[in-house]
């Protein structure tokens, strides 16, 4: 059978002896249980920034019903100015569900962009744009330094690296951190991320404790680091695991993904595996691609627009993350990905995968299949453009090709790639020119703006010239 | 470049010479066009009923816009009463989209129940109820036998196995055929199921010509059997596996699951792979669970429930089916299903995938890897209940194990199952005759509707008995 002891705080766990010492919380009676096997299951709790005024009335963190119950009377009885600060996914959740009670909301985020550790810079931008549609205002690149107060000690403005925000309510939405306390003082081990170290049975470093939920850090399935990811999707899974393993069983958990969605307002909003900014860090070299597209067939009614972005290792040529952002569905598009590189699917599996086709749900070519052809093209150097950065590694690899310059003379003297593989040949001169290019190496035409470049390539490959790209952007 | 002959029919293909013979469908003119490589997209055709009274008016098939057409205008000027023959994918459609258009609908169905190919027969009783709360008509186990017609030559009704149904307007849905004319009369291959014969680059029986779209068979991912299954998805797909091995790639199609979504009123009902009937004649021994649950967390404003029903190979232990309907979001749910089933994601590949959570799209659990789960538990026997097949199936495999009767003496007397295994114990006097029971053998409990069974299963377990299971329904 099942014992529930609530109001009841576990102290100190006797590792030797098998017991954990409790403590009541209102009659003070101190109870050992013995175990054979123990799991932890001690969660998570907010991170309190190192600023002053935390203490302000009107302040709040994000970590229980009571503070949410608080939050929603204040802003009934009329502190309508609410400063989120910290523009990750519960910032972002709070913000939509306050504005829409009728507050008016600023994000205040320290990176350059909201929802950094999920989305690139242009799918956050895109994001960012649509709380601006819906009167959330987000400051990013700003540091929160301080909370002031007026006379009541009533919280009143926020003090930012970019100047003071009015606030009559601030909600601190900066992350969580896992509860350790217990596991420590037990001298279970724990990890680079402050995380319960847990195998992939979900043992600590005693055998006999399992600890599972939004304590522990998991191991990222992509890079093998460990990642904290507190999720109550990850948690349940966890208690299957352990519960499995708890009986004799040998079930042992693959990692996470880093998985998340979210709704802002009519947006759908996710990731899951790496973004390129995370593959970058990780000493991944990149390919990626961005594809817009109509959530289901383009003449359907209700059809919308959904943004995916793709990242695959260029090397190995496994997906390692896809983004999706817009009014379109997400949800189906994340959670296929988030198989593909969980289980190695290659870019052709999705690309020919036998997905569910009708007009009310897909294109016939649904947007991840869109979105793996894409990047299968890439991959095979099957799309025309190179990005500045594509064509910058080239000549750090020190490959041959000929990079043409077709910009006026004038634009070339003011500024121009100092590099003995380009030439200047002006788009008018190109077709008098061009017998003096080599027809067997690559041609990598460019301009300002990235249009002659490509009418360049157009008119090279009219002639004749196969291996012929233009530079992007 | 690309040059469109519109107006112009291929008559005939000299393999030898490379050259298709084409006539101008109004001026008459023959023009050969010499080719390298040729393809053939030739589609499919609405399969023609071999009865009585097709060529009456108000008879039509689903082939082209022009005949879609003349139904919405026959619909509009008052011709309410319309009968679809065939309870397929398109007689579906058509169905919800003429009753939305204020038609009066009958669905005529010869299996015993809608959508036969797609769905087993529990998850298509789910379909029939909501057709009826939507006022449409079905008739399953019903074969029309002809169409009659008033004196003027008009569709009057439809004469079936089981009476007449009045009519003014048939639509002939029985499903599509593919046009190889052409290609057999060449001396192309064509298949058992009548479809053009490909290899895994869709190149037909002469490697110069390549057939995709409707005109081919696939290969059942699952089965590796031949199946028909005309896709506007999997046409798209094949035309880019022809186009990449037209110019020189080597791309191979992996072939399909038959996968289909539909909407039907408020429903969503989709299948990829096998369902349980389709396995059983393809000669696997599956393991099934249907699980219900809301599309999302349940307390969130729009849940919708989803009945999923999953289909396991027990030898090897693979997914091979899913199955889906209700309002409830059904498609991501499908193609998850679709890429495990392909790409051979164990059970707990999916009970333990990192897939997107968030109230507004799935329950922590989401309800396909609830399902897997379920399966999981199936699978490794962790399920408390046997089915009356599997119990029957032990018999035949003569296990050793102790059946007990719960029923009274009159149930007993009335019909019993001749085994020697099998024991009558009433449910009151368990207890006392508890002792006679083996410790170690399996035992199996049963009733006449399984509480009774239920309860004995709790009352052995509380006494000790550690392998016991209920037989259900």
């Amino acid at each position: 059978g099942i014992s529930v002891h609530t109001r009841t705080a576990a102290e100190s766990i006797d590792q030797k002896g098998k017991v954990v010492r409790a403590i009541h919380r209102e009659t003070g009676e101190i109870r050992d249980f013995s175990y054979d096997q123990l799991v932890l299951a001690t969660g998570a709790r907010p991170i309190l920034p190192d600023i002053d005024g935390l203490s302000l009335s009107g302040v709040h963190t994000l970590g229980s019903i009571e503070e949410a119950l608080g939050i929603r009377k204040e802003i009934d009885i009329g502190r309508r100015k609410v400063v989120i600060v910290g523009g990750g996914l519960i910032g972002m959740e709070v913000a939509e569900s306050l504005t829409e009670r009728g507050a008016d909301v600023t994000v205040v985020e320290v990176k350059s962009h909201i929802l950094p550790q999920l989305l690139d810079r242009e799918m956050a931008h895109l994001v960012e744009k649509h709380l601006a549609q819906n009167k959330v205002t987000v400051r990013t690149s700003t540091t929160v330094l301080a909370l002031s107060g007026d006379e009541e000690g009533r919280v009143a403005a926020v003090k930012t690296s970019r100047g003071d925000i009015p606030a009559e309510l601030v909600l601190l939405a900066v992350g969580v951190r896992p509860n350790v306390t217990l596991a420590r003082d037990a001298g279970l081990a724990t990890g680079p991320l402050g995380g319960i170290l847990v195998d992939e049975t979900l043992r600590t470093s005693d055998p006999d404790i399992f600890a599972g939920g939004d304590c522990v850090e998991n191991r990222h399935m992509v890079t093998g680091a460990p990642i904290f990811a507190p999720m109550g999707s990850t948690a349940n899974k966890h208690g299957r695991v352990i519960g499995d393993n708890l009986t004799g069983g040998s079930t042992r958990y693959p990692g996470v993904l880093g998985t998340v969605i979210l709704k802002i307002f009519d947006f759908h909003v996710g990731a899951t595996g790496l973004n390129e900014q995370a593959a970058r860090a990780a000493g991944i070299d990149p390919v990626t691609a961005v594809t817009p597209g109509p959530d289901r067939a383009h003449y359907y009614p209700g059809a919308k627009t959904l943004f995916l972005k793709g990242v695959v290792d260029r090397d190995s040529g496994r997906w390692i993350g896809v983004q999706a952002a817009g009014p379109g569905e997400a949800a189906k598009r994340l959670d296929m990905a988030a198989l593909a590189i969980a289980h190695g699917i290659p870019l052709e599996g999705i690309a020919l995968a036998d997905t569910c086709y009708a007009p009310p749900y897909a294109n016939a070519l649904d947007n991840l299949v869109h979105l793996a052809t894409t990047l299968e093209n890439k991959m095979k150097g099957l799309s025309d453009a190179y990005t500045p950065q594509e064509v910058k590694e080239k000549i750090d690899r020190e490959e041959e090709f000929v990079m043409i310059d077709v910009r006026t003379p004038p634009e070339y003297r003011e500024s121009r790639i100092d590099d003995p593989r380009n030439r200047l040949i002006p788009l008018g001169k190109l077709r008098e020119q061009m017998a003096t290019l080599p027809k067997n190496s690559e041609i990598v035409t460019y301009c300002k703006t990235s249009l002659r470049g490509y009418e360049a390539l157009r008119t090279l490959r009219g002639a004749g010239f196969r291996n012929v790209r233009f530079m992007d952007g």
